[in-house]
């Protein structure tokens, strides 16, 4: 945990803001991760608001000259989502402007709606802080990308944490998608401890999709250290030990119509049965 | 249709590119259509190459600035899809580096596999042509970020047009994930002569979610024309007719658990069952 100075919490009030000012809290998604894969109004909001608080491995992610130009910076580690997102809270509801940042976009397995429920714990009148959510690219979009374009069509995203969702509603979801031909994105899809429900989820995935139906992982699309790996759902259970998978990867798991092109994978979005080209 | 001159085609080779080079086609997403929903890396894409390729309403949603850097700019109407694709595809082809340009983001019912499938029916190798997807930020996360935090758990898209999917396809999804607690994101829903498969959709999702379910609509998300509404599922079908509903909206189906705070939608994360805030 770090803590830059002049926490607004001290009473100081460097910036003229008064008490009776209503504060704000934006939750800013940045994307993948690199810098420009940020949208516009994410930098602006980080460049405009008094304090970032984020989990450190997001604030690490962040260019160097935007965490310079806020007050305070408060970084937290893995776990501490409920902690974190209760201080950029308090401090919103005290009256300063904070950002929580997170990757992907806030509305995707991440922390939009913790932020509104704190809030609303807090006993607050919604309107007692201006509260807004800047969108960023989600890790499904951000790894199909690097894939080509396996989601056109209809999709679904599932994580395989049972942290937060019983196994039982996991696997009752992937049982319900699979013969839909959905294109489904799996978060978090592997970890030593989940390996079970990763098994479970290929063999559901199996009973409805063919052996040879195309996946693609990305791991860290965007970033240094990104992984991309093509294979077939038949490949997919023996995966668990390699390298690519771990939970910040993303597993793209194609339809019956998804075909690999070089290095890309492709699901029709359909032109090709009315149009000639 | 409009063309500014400098055509590759021509011949001409005002940036002293050769016949040996090989093309670049760029699968941009712009995000929502402001200027500031763009990421850098689209922004900083769109300034590079040499053609634009795109819709004309999204066309007409990029800064003058990228326009004019532009040698040419190629912009057709609603229906060109194929046409348009067409045209990007060979003129990357034919060496050029071109972007087609979409809102959203490439991979989310656009483009992007369109290109893929177009490239291939070519009979270059994957190889010929440098391609590559800018991923931008999905209407279903630019129109979430506009209700609150509603999509924050498992999430499904679907698009309610049987242009290029049938109509029996898009039921029988509808059925197979109204029961399983995701929430919903649905595209294109509403056109006077989608209004039929408008109905049905609701009635699937009356069989199975509470009439009082948090629903929001979301139209033209972040830009100046923006409108949201928050109903419930049950006031869903007589919304036919109201202006905020047309195919560029964006209605979100919230889960068993979503609630209304002020005037935002919430889809707990599932923290609330393990920690106290």
């Amino acid at each position: 945990m770090t803590e830059r100075p002049s926490d607004p919490e001290t009473g100081t009030d460097e910036t003229n803001r008064t008490t009776a000012d209503v504060g704000r809290l934006v939750a800013v998604g940045i994307g993948p991760g690199h810098p420009e894969g940020m949208t516009v109004r994410a930098r602006e909001t980080l460049q405009a608001v008094e304090q970032i608080v984020g989990y450190e491995t997001y604030i690490d992610l962040l260019p160097d000259a935007l965490l310079d130009a806020a007050e305070s910076v408060y970084a937290t580690g893995m776990g501490s989502e409920v902690e974190r997102t209760e201080s950029a809270v308090d401090r919103a509801i005290d009256g300063a402007s904070v950002a929580l940042v997170g990757s992907g976009d806030p509305n995707v397995y991440a922390l939009g709606g913790l932020v509104l429920e704190v809030l609303e714990s807090r006993g607050v009148a919604p309107a007692a802080v201006d509260f807004e959510v800047v969108p960023g690219v989600p890790a499904a979009q951000s790894s199909a990308a690097r894939l080509g374009a396996p989601l056109v069509n209809d999709a679904v995203t599932i994580s395989l944490s049972d942290h937060l969702t019983t196994r039982e509603e996991i696997e009752s979801r992937l049982r319900a998608v699979a013969p839909e031909d959905f294109a489904i994105a799996i978060y978090n899809p592997w970890s030593p401890n989940r390996a079970a429900i990763f098994q479970q989820a290929c063999e559901i995935l199996l009973e409805h999709r063919a052996p040879d139906t195309p996946v693609g992982i990305v791991h860290g699309a965007g970033r240094a250290d990104e992984q991309t790996r093509l294979l077939t759902l038949g490949e997919l259970p023996e995966m668990g030990d390699a390298a690519v998978l771990d939970m910040t990867a993303t597993i793209v798991v194609g339809t019956d119509e998804t075909r690999i092109w070089g290095d890309r994978m492709i699901t029709p979005r359909g032109y090709e049965r009315k149009y000639d080209y």
